[in-house]
């Protein structure tokens, strides 16, 4: 049975906690959370399904394109538009909004307790060109939502919050990566898709692009950053769950692969005559992907170029390039499946006579998420009646970058059949809905009890 | 121990049948070899390897090129230079001359006896762009030196002899398809790498492009042909042989393969979730190179082109194209390979998921030569104490053409490291004089014997 035609019910004291449908769900509050018995929520908060579902639909309209997608890439007139359509609804909800030296959104509301770090989440409104209706915006609307039902029930929470909403985040993460340092100088003179320069784009979105040092926020200057996204994978909807509890954000390196053998006229070298590279390249393939799947862990190895040189019908390879790409949660998990696949390559110059040398020339730091974040994540959705999963995103995200300053945790909600950046890119409602409560009870369990 | 290290002896009568060096033979012929005591020659007839030796590095200086190689392409000013001088030297062998319709370079002399078809000899003058002195040059040459020890011994053969020098045989095998009416119209308006198109050419060398028709031979117009030709594979150079007795022209089939997956992430697609089009490749390129290795035959089978989509480091190939090219001495052969791989294919897919398809876009017939002529290369390279293997020629020959006419038989020797098309193709002078001498004696055989 898919996961989709579940009606969900359960949860601590949650009556028809998902209604679905058109008729939305008029929040149940009657008091504050602070109102608890032995930290029992008599009556929990809830997300208004209708509400987030309009808010879902509007933010679509910013940039639609004919393929029912969306083209509001960084720096444009949709993106511009829709930030001030998303800051109006913040500001609505009680929060002074500004924008910061990158041109990140950024939402405050104060706390009841002095001296606390602030508790961050969001996610970002851009997309890619031809991108689709999720990616990003589940997040946003999710926040915007968590934003909204708090205010609508005036319930002060212990820490400060903040709403953030990165800048060009599908162009090089340059909101999140600002306030950690990393943006490097020349990245301010790439021209992206809008037009503009990112330097040019950040000015703006109300940033200033030669004081990006003073965006920079310090360890420990928050509590935690969370963030809702889709999964932009099919494990969740494959497997009918509800909630992915993602354990890291993977790392990434990749290599130039160079197999070596010797060209041939493909009609005079007998078979066994040939050092044909593409049959070794071929033997190299295989053994990535095998290596991959069977040693223990979620780890992941791509061969996604080759090209044969000369690349005739009737001349035998003398040269392949490849690349290589292998992903883990952890750097070392990415040196091991490297090693076994310089072993294997090193038996397959045995066999074959192909020899192959290998050049890393790109290189992503794994970020894991907070382990006490990741089992409030857990808890949240247990409460709500949700099924969930640990999983790594295998993709890159803002809370990469966030996890330099603070713990992060990060919620996944499925994607139909895995479709990403794409106008068939789709999250069911109801999945959106799910998402955006387990941010917001593990938001109030963060700010409850801290991660002592 | 290398075969060119060996000093060659023996052979039936044969005094110092291989001197080398500089100092040449001159012939010892003391009369007519239709002076036969009980059919074996007391004193038969050999090239003069100095002035073969000469002649090969006459011809290589039309058209030479500063890497010592040549650029004789067809139709170009060395080619036709070339055509005339070796015109002269027919002429001096007391052959007389023409040009075709095709402009093949036809030298004609009289046999003893009326009636008889002629016995045809010869190979191609012109080159590819950059390429080596003995591709199609130790054919002709080898020709031209049995055309002339055979006027220096004024022996009149009982067939009439015809020498052809074939035009643009590496643009097309034109000269030789045009003898059996496979010459194409549109053929002629293709440009080739002399700047001009082939009938342009063909006119240049004397032919009419407009008459190609009338160019057609019948078939047993002659008695048989024989070429002499460099292997351009390393089979006899590596396995010190000096003959290679040529068992058939193989037939090539290429066919575009596509293979079918899904395109996915490859950083949020699991090891186990994927249907990597790349993947099911690899396992496709080994099963084309186990199954053309371990078939019994000679046959070869090659992936030269392998590209995958989208190409990119980061995505899992949804789709791959290849080429496959399959090359045996029977189409049957081709056959069964070609059925062997489709099974292997249809398992692949099975396994993985990954689904292939197939579709032909090049065939070339094969042409097996005449086994009674095999038997008389081989007894006349054993004549000579050369040793002597059959096999395949994997690159097609003008040989190919003259097949459907009459009997043919190919005579190759060893290209030094298999290098082809290249200025740094070699073939010893060793070789070039013991393939012209096993020329010689098996024409001789032919005219004595006929293929009865």
């Amino acid at each position: 049975m898919k996961r989709r035609e579940f009606t969900r019910l359960g949860g601590l004291g949650a009556v028809g906690l998902w209604l679905g449908g058109a008729e939305g769900v008029v929040p149940r509050f009657s008091g504050s959370t602070n109102e608890m018995i032995e930290g029992v929520d008599l009556q929990p908060l809830e997300v208004d399904s209708r509400r987030l579902g309009d808010g879902m639909r509007t933010l679509a309209g910013f940039g639609a394109n004919d393929e029912g997608g969306i083209d509001r890439v960084a720096f444009s007139d949709a993106n511009v538009a829709a930030l001030e359509w998303i800051e109006a609804l913040l500001t609505e909800a009680g929060f002074s909004v500004e924008r910061d030296l990158v041109g990140n959104l950024v939402a405050r509301k104060a706390g009841s307790v002095d001296g606390l770090p602030p508790i961050v989440f969001g996610s970002h409104a851009d997309s890619v060109p031809g991108g689709g209706n999720y990616d990003g915006q589940v997040g946003v609307m999710g926040s915007v939502e968590v934003a909204t039902v708090l205010a609508d029930a005036r319930h002060t929470t212990r820490h400060p919050l903040e709403v953030v909403v990165f800048t060009n985040e599908e162009g090089g993460k340059t909101g999140s990566r600002a306030l950690v340092g990393e943006v490097e100088p020349f990245e301010l003179d790439i021209e992206t898709a809008s037009g503009l320069t990112i330097g040019e784009g950040i000015r703006r979105l109300g940033g200033d692009p030669d004081r990006l040092d003073e965006a920079r926020r310090g360890e420990g200057s928050m509590a935690a950053f969370l963030e809702l996204h889709v999964e932009q994978g099919a494990v969740l909807d494959q497997d009918g769950i509800d909630i992915g509890v993602v354990a890291g954000i993977v790392g990434i390196m990749r290599w130039n692969v160079v197999a070596e053998g010797m060209t041939n006229h493909a009609g005079t070298t007998p078979m066994d005559r040939r050092t044909d590279a593409l049959v070794g390249s071929a033997r190299f393939i295989e053994a990535v992907y095998r290596t991959a799947l069977e040693m223990p862990g979620r780890q992941v190895a791509t061969i996604g170029i080759i090209e044969p040189e000369p690349g005739a019908p009737n001349v035998i390879a003398g040269r392949v390039r490849m690349t290589l790409e292998i992903r883990d949660l952890s750097m070392d998990g990415i040196g091991a499946v490297f090693d076994a696949v310089q072993e294997q390559a090193a038996a397959i110059e045995t066999d074959t006579g192909v020899a192959f040398s290998f050049e890393r020339f790109y290189t992503s730091r794994a970020a894991p998420t907070d382990p006490r974040l990741r089992d409030m994540i857990e808890d949240s959705a247990t409460e709500l009646g949700l099924s969930s999963q640990r999983m790594p995103s295998g993709a890159g995200h803002d809370a990469q970058s966030m996890a330099l300053i603070g713990p992060v945790g990060m919620i996944f909600v499925p994607s139909v059949d895995g479709i990403s950046h794409a106008p068939e890119e789709r999250t069911e409602l109801a999945d959106v809905v799910n998402g955006s409560n387990v941010l917001l009870r593990t938001l109030l369990s963060l700010d409850r009890q801290g991660l002592e």
